[in-house]
């Protein structure tokens, strides 16, 4: 069996890494490549040859499309490409902004990030694994959660980005456990229903967590509590508060969590607590799906 | 005229820093003088090195009272002082832990910091503060604020410290607007009537900040705003939720704001701005006068 000719390239380009799929004809992946070359220790003049390198060797003679999402398309990427405004569709090659490269080998789309004027908010990347579920799921109404650094709650009507908001409830996590004094009182386990009581809790009482942050540590010192137990704690804090100004978008309406492991399941579990109608959906391959979505437009188009 | 004799030596022993006052005998301070070498930089065993190496050459042949507060007391410190638990008087030498040293010309005593189990809180330095205050104004019935890294509120009642809470508000600020995605977007200037809306909406919808902290990035991306306005934003939203969670410590009572300038300033205007009946007072020199206040207690009992 021959190898598939490659023809065509799906980049995710995001903040720390580029990770790219070499894809066939009928959108099998060949092979999935990665870099550590993303947007924050790239110049403009550095994307074009951090492509090459991951693909030296396997370009064919003839230009092959190269689709991409994520903050190469910021203003401080490689080149900007500007956002869709909500209410709007998933962003599709019709708005990528095409980049002029050095090789004729590369045909660059950048896909565009999502823009909401009131409240301010942004997304670069999301967006396009929206459009990888929506791909699978097209007449899904209702809110889509995707959990990380910053979550993104989005509200799909009708194929349209309605409105979303960003949380940026994992990075605050990831500060407060990492490199504040509660460093000292946190773990790496975790505890049910020491997370299920803070969800509770912050629910109830939002403005508490400003005191409540330093109980992790003084419940350490005075009455050893575990590490294990204060790390579930400060997620549900944190994921409590989350949910408590998130209300409007998860009260009464079906919601899909987009990923399965971990975070995603500390979502899943909070807001079941709060009877709140939701499923998981795997986010494994959405940000593929969606790359794969904007290519078969451009293949229609050609 | 000559140099006053050494008759004691105050300290201030943090996690950061050893900061020491050698005293004459009638609590006149000869010199002032500082270390790096703080709790996080030493182990039990250098301690005493410390402290000689600051005090070279100035000390008699008799031994000397050391008197000292903060994290030396910690467990993790020189030796362990218990805390007193609230509701309780500001600790005094009687509750003091006497230190035996190798050096015969030092009489070590540290002061212990106050525990609180429910809710589970710890001070350790600030107690020292708040003597100093009750040096000065002993008969304050009311609330003290002692903003920092740890903002505590402390009910003071008939000279005794009823309950206390620390919240977490200069850490986050300094983590958000130095580690977190936020960095890009703050300045160091300032902007009042920004800073005054954020902690009228954080009072108003604690929970929000939740959903607030990224419009920071996102306005500064879409709506070109100032990073001043981002800082003192940031720092608004922060102090607003501090003072949602704090509202049973300050409606109603009289509160006084240790310290005068920047950040205690800015917990003075938003304390004002919610009708709250405040005052500021200096913070300078309030520890060195709880030593004093310990010091003079030895005196009295020897």
């Amino acid at each position: 069996m021959t190898k598939p000719a490659l023809s065509w390239v799906a980049a995710d380009w995001g903040t720390t890494h580029l990770r790219l799929w070499l894809m066939a004809a009928n959108s099998d992946v060949i092979a999935r490549r990665e870099s550590p070359l993303g947007m924050g220790r790239l110049t403009p003049e550095g994307y074009e040859p951090a492509l090459l390198e991951l693909l030296a060797g396997d370009l064919p003679d003839a230009a092959i499309p190269v689709i991409i999402c994520g903050m190469a398309g910021a203003r401080q990427g490689w080149v900007e490409a500007p956002y869709a405004t909500v209410p709007c569709e998933v962003p599709s090659l019709a708005n990528a902004t095409q980049v002029k490269t050095d090789d004729p080998r590369l045909s660059v789309y950048i896909l565009p990030g999502i823009c909401q004027q009131t409240p301010p908010d942004v997304m670069r990347g999301e967006e396009t694994q929206i459009g990888g579920f929506l791909a699978a799921e097209p007449n899904f109404d209702g809110i889509l959660c995707l959990p990380g650094t910053h979550c993104k709650w989005v509200h799909i009507s009708a194929r349209e980005v309605v409105s979303f908001r960003t949380f940026m409830t994992g990075e605050l996590f990831a500060l407060l456990g990492e490199h504040s004094v509660l460093k000292h009182s946190i773990g790496t386990g975790w505890d049910d229903a020491a997370f299920d009581v803070a969800v509770s809790d912050a629910l109830s009482r939002p403005a508490g967590i400003g005191a409540e942050l330093f109980t992790l540590r003084a419940a350490q010192l005075l009455q050893d509590q575990s590490p294990d137990v204060a790390r579930a704690r400060l997620s549900g804090m944190l994921i409590g508060l989350e949910l408590a100004a998130a209300r409007p978008y998860w009260l009464g309406q079906e919601v899909v969590i987009l990923g399965q492991e971990g975070l995603a399941k500390a979502y899943h579990t909070a807001l079941q607590s709060q009877s709140a109608w939701c499923r998981m959906v795997s986010a494994e391959g959405t940000t593929l799906q969606g790359l794969k979505a904007a290519y078969e437009q451009l293949e229609a188009k050609t």
